[in-house]
């Protein structure tokens, strides 16, 4: 029921249809890839030919965050809610589908949460440092493009939350099972001091559509959840893109 | 003997011999363009293969600069010298080539002075407002990338600098005639508080090789200077492109 496609109109006028990974695989989308081999990141590109962006995209995410440039703007603000949600593993990551009417208004624009779901280890970097986990909070905004919201996810105190959603986890692979009523604000830490720049999906189709937010300040979780996850996916990050052209903006400022 | 031809690196590893549009006419560029119908800009990315990213880039030159992102950085510093320089009418425009010495330097990164050329009216515009001049500052790093230092040239009192250049263009289009020594700095303003974005030359081939350095400061013409230009050339601006997913980021500091 919360099964959802959407259609993207990028600046080209090049009208695609993606699936923003998980649910809604279709066509094109049925292409296997991994993290590793035949089928892994340097050979995305070469998969199928929706999946070019991945190999000739100068904007590719995700990208080490090292000197960011302090600027105004990227005005933020989420206002997530009390969702109905049901948890899916989609083969490639744990995700959470949500309901609408949760969203994040990020330089005046709204773009709605579609769903969420967990990196191992952490996709961004931070001066070339690896954490062990990352939350993509996945948002779109009615003119198609996406915003995402990276949480870090750092080794410590166990989260609820966490296990909230570990423990709903389906045997079976595609196969949602409900969550319940979830809290997405559970996973967000306090300040929304945070890097943006302009990127893409880090999975295939790797279409350069979403503004990236990572937030500054990190959550915790315990090294049991890392080690319950990476029982399922051990490796789903793909490696660091070159930043090439784009400028990386900080906004230190919480909410 | 300031004739130059030049190679730029781009970042997917695409090699091109570039001519910066002027003197060193080559192969490919010799394709003839203009500013209006069937070889206008509309038509740039048409009228030869190398002249694609004309129509498919996502990053060209010019654009509006309306809403820049005040942001630390854009560390500026220029370094003209008393220089000994030929002018050129290539065509396009009335070009100084500069001899080397002269370079600017641009968050720690050194440029060189290649030349500098006129557009009327101004290429950039302000909130949309058009300017009745500008003039581009061509310089080049060692990795061979660009940036360009724009100066708007506003109605006002008459200028000494443009009187001397003006008086020495040669009748014939494509023969340098010498401009004695020169000194560039006579056309720079006080402050160098800027507009700065990643854009593209403004002419065909519009390679997406540049760092745009736009100074808010102007310098000022007279009218009997800019209807002596517009005698040669009309109209030489490129319209306005879409600013697409870039940052233009603002610096106000001067120097």
């Amino acid at each position: 029921m919360i099964k959802r496609s959407i259609s993207i109109t990028l600046p080209g006028s090049i009208l695609l249809l993606a699936g923003i990974w998980g649910l809604s695989v279709q066509g094109a989308e049925e292409v296997s890839w991994g993290y590793e081999g035949a089928t892994g990141p340097e050979q995305w590109g070469m998969l199928d030919a929706s999946f070019a962006a991945c190999t000739e995209g100068a904007e590719q995410s995700p990208i080490d965050l090292a000197n960011a440039i302090p600027a105004q703007g990227g005005t933020l603000a989420v206002n997530w809610q009390l969702t109905a949600a049901e948890v899916v593993d989609n083969g490639h990551t744990i995700q959470v589908n949500t309901a609408l009417g949760s969203s994040m208004r990020l330089e005046g624009r709204d773009f709605s949460l579609l769903q969420f779901h967990f990196h191992l280890p952490g996709e961004h970097t931070v001066d070339g440092h690896s954490i062990p986990m990352e939350v993509h909070f996945v948002h779109q905004a009615e003119e198609g493009d996406l915003a995402v919201i990276g949480i870090f996810m750092e080794a410590g105190a166990g989260h609820a939350a966490i296990d909230e959603i570990w423990n709903a986890i389906p045997d079976a692979v595609g196969e949602p099972a409900s969550l319940g009523n979830f809290d997405p604000n559970a996973l967000l830490p306090d300040g929304l001091g945070h890097s943006r720049y302009a990127g893409s999906l880090t999975t295939p189709p790797c279409s350069e559509v979403v503004s990236w937010v990572v937030l500054d300040e990190t959550i915790t979780v315990s090294q049991a959840q890392v080690d319950a996850f990476a029982d399922l996916y051990p490796m789903n990050a793909r490696p660091i893109q070159e930043l090439n052209r784009r400028f990386l903006l900080s906004r230190p400022e919480g909410r």
